[in-house]
């Protein structure tokens, strides 16, 4: 398979927040952009495998920012990183002021899918070729991550870890 | 006011279909695509003018293609031409196959957005300048398309509408 | 296949503004409405055909209006014309005052659908006779309007759209 | 007050059952179709009071038909019977085949709304005048319907429902 | 089949009211309420039969306190009364506190579901044995609503609901 | 403050996978997973602290089964320790396979939630005492997840990370 750029796969969600998805502060319920971070990251792994693809996990989201009623927020995610038949996602999350037109980085997310096929079971993905700075470093920290998710899962052993171990000496 | 590229007001929103969104022939429902292009079509024209914005008018819409559940639709909004204060939004919607990830033009809308004070009083927005050919052919076009409206809403005489009339000579 | 009146396919829709439908100044979506009377032409399409249909086109709206939360709408969509296989549909939109009961004219609208079979290939419908003052006046506007939209889809020649001609003479 | 006829508090809400309202038979939720029921209810008690109106109670619905997606349902709701701040609301629900255009009764419910003021204090509403032979019959069984109610709630003796108790004689 | 108690089949939707379920008052709809109830039911029905289940009849239900936005709404379901192939299904909603954490009681409701196999037809249900006090005493009450509600059907005569002519003598 | 246990924040959401919930595969999207998890973790942070709380993270969360349309699916939140202001809440989510009653575990999720004031600022809340072999188990983890996120942010010396640190040894 054609290893791919993140640029292939970058997929914008721009919409509003709406009063159906804002919880009793006037502010988008927590839970409402996880679902719309999920939508836009299952695009970005289908553009990158051309497969059917269902969420794996989701790592660490931290919500450093309400996002209030009316807004603009423009969802943007990308794949980081390929394994075998896994993809992790980066999402970035903006919202800008509607009078000054200033964005502002509101939240960031990482998701994993998993290409399938029709019965469901696990197929191959290209290689995720990362380009800019910011690619290869969000490429190189998402082994990383696959190695705590393995570790947290007891499917890792710790000293077996190496590049997540390497940050605690 | 400095005018604005219809480059500046561009915006993307990629989603999925949605199983409650589509008719009971399993395609989006032509409803929900003229609602989805509406939220689409409001973010460009808010951040062309930077000012609250309401739906002024729907420019005629033509269903070419059934979009069926399922889908990746992407719906891209950007100020065509800017008049005292309303500004014409053009809107064109993709959707992509999975498998070779080919774009199909699915879609176009025009909608038109008056940009208004906190009292809903109409102000005034910055100019737009077209860049490309397509920008420039659009931008021409949305004059002969005001003076239409105009004419159909017998706000002007129809041997006034110069570049409309020039269409039947 | 028998000739059907406007009354016929008459179809009425009364329902409220929900808290989920209105944008941050509290009005009905110019996209919500949009979706609304989609679904009630829809459904007088279906009464005048009694086939499957499909969204067409929608032609020229304008929101001269706002619509609060909290109104109480009435959608009220009739067949005005029907060509072979299309029928255009004329959706008038009505708020009612809560204390003096009062009716005002909110927007109106035309939608065309076409009736299809099971494979979605166009079938026939029967004509439509107009029978009231209003609705021979729409039936009549309705060819012009035809016309109109055929010469904006590059299918007729401005030439040839006579009906549509003779208001520019 | 002026009496109003139930004929002045009519409401029609001819709708299409979409996916997102079916279970998993593909049948209309028992529960949206009372949502469904209450709006349209909630419309017509409004029209008879001009007040603000809260539902009060549901009397026994039973659902003998199954309504199918994609259904036209028309759920038509008019004032039965005014007591001093209560309305008593009758509501038929019918389903059309598109094919034959036959309607078929598939449901029939009874709704109560109190009208209030601002404050939620329950405010008087004018008497409804029965015109047609059903009318009638459903503005005499109203009373009994009360006195039932009360019954129930402990709020009346049973000795003391005279309208009610004949029918056990 | 062995008997269940109804504490097997009792279901707990504890959820937040959100705001495209209120009604321009802030409050939940009644109508909104009916359908949580429902589901709730469904599920309680479905525990107790493991068969499909489909809402027959709802009995008469009394709204008498308003259900702010933002309140934690509990709804339990339990089975009250198992006939041959139906479920009455006892429903208590308690809203709560944030301050004191105080539970307070909203509502009752109960509803009626028959059990189905794939084609729809009724099958049996297993019998149902209350347990305290308060399932006794709704399990005995049961049978004199479903004599009632067959009496109102007209399909029982008054003289013969034995338990329901108690009340009146 | 009084310390509280964990069975009283305890939230029971039992409810249907409804069609408008589901992917193309007909399966629970793993979004609307997270947004239902995150209600019943809010109501249950709010029981703990009787303050208003607003999502802070979301830990590492692996969607492992399917959740298919149809089925009742219930989610379990409890807080499983209470920092200054903050608590971790601990989800557990089952489906129950309706012929035979069984319940599987679907998944586990932990989400952080801050007890704040009406101005946004954080509040204290009241200590967790874990009292099962489970709750305590949990409360032990917590600290060491505490310890990761602070690490992840940059807020703190993988070095004095003390309990996660020693994971690696």
């Amino acid at each position: 398979m054609t290893p791919k750029t993140a640029e292939n796969s970058k997929t914008t969600l721009t919409d509003l927040v709406l009063p159906s998805e804002t919880n009793p502060l006037n502010n988008l319920f927590g839970g409402e952009l996880l679902a719309r971070m999920d939508r836009a990251a299952s695009i970005s792994a289908r553009r990158h495998s051309r497969r059917i693809v269902v969420t794996a996990s989701v790592n660490h989201v931290a919500f450093n920012r309400a996002v209030p009623l009316g807004s603009v927020v423009t969802v943007e995610a990308k794949v980081s990183r390929a394994f075998k038949s896994s993809m992790e996602i980066y999402i970035d999350v903006w919202i800008e002021d509607r009078e000054s037109g200033e964005r502002t980085k509101a939240n960031e997310a990482i998701y994993t899918f998993v290409a399938v096929d029709e019965t469901g079971r696990p197929v191959n993905v290209p290689e995720l070729i990362p380009e800019t700075k910011l690619e290869k470093e969000r490429f190189a920290a998402a082994l990383r991550r696959k190695q705590l998710s393995l570790v947290l899962a007891g499917k890792m052993q710790p000293k077996d870890a190496t590049e997540l171990k390497a940050l605690f000496e």
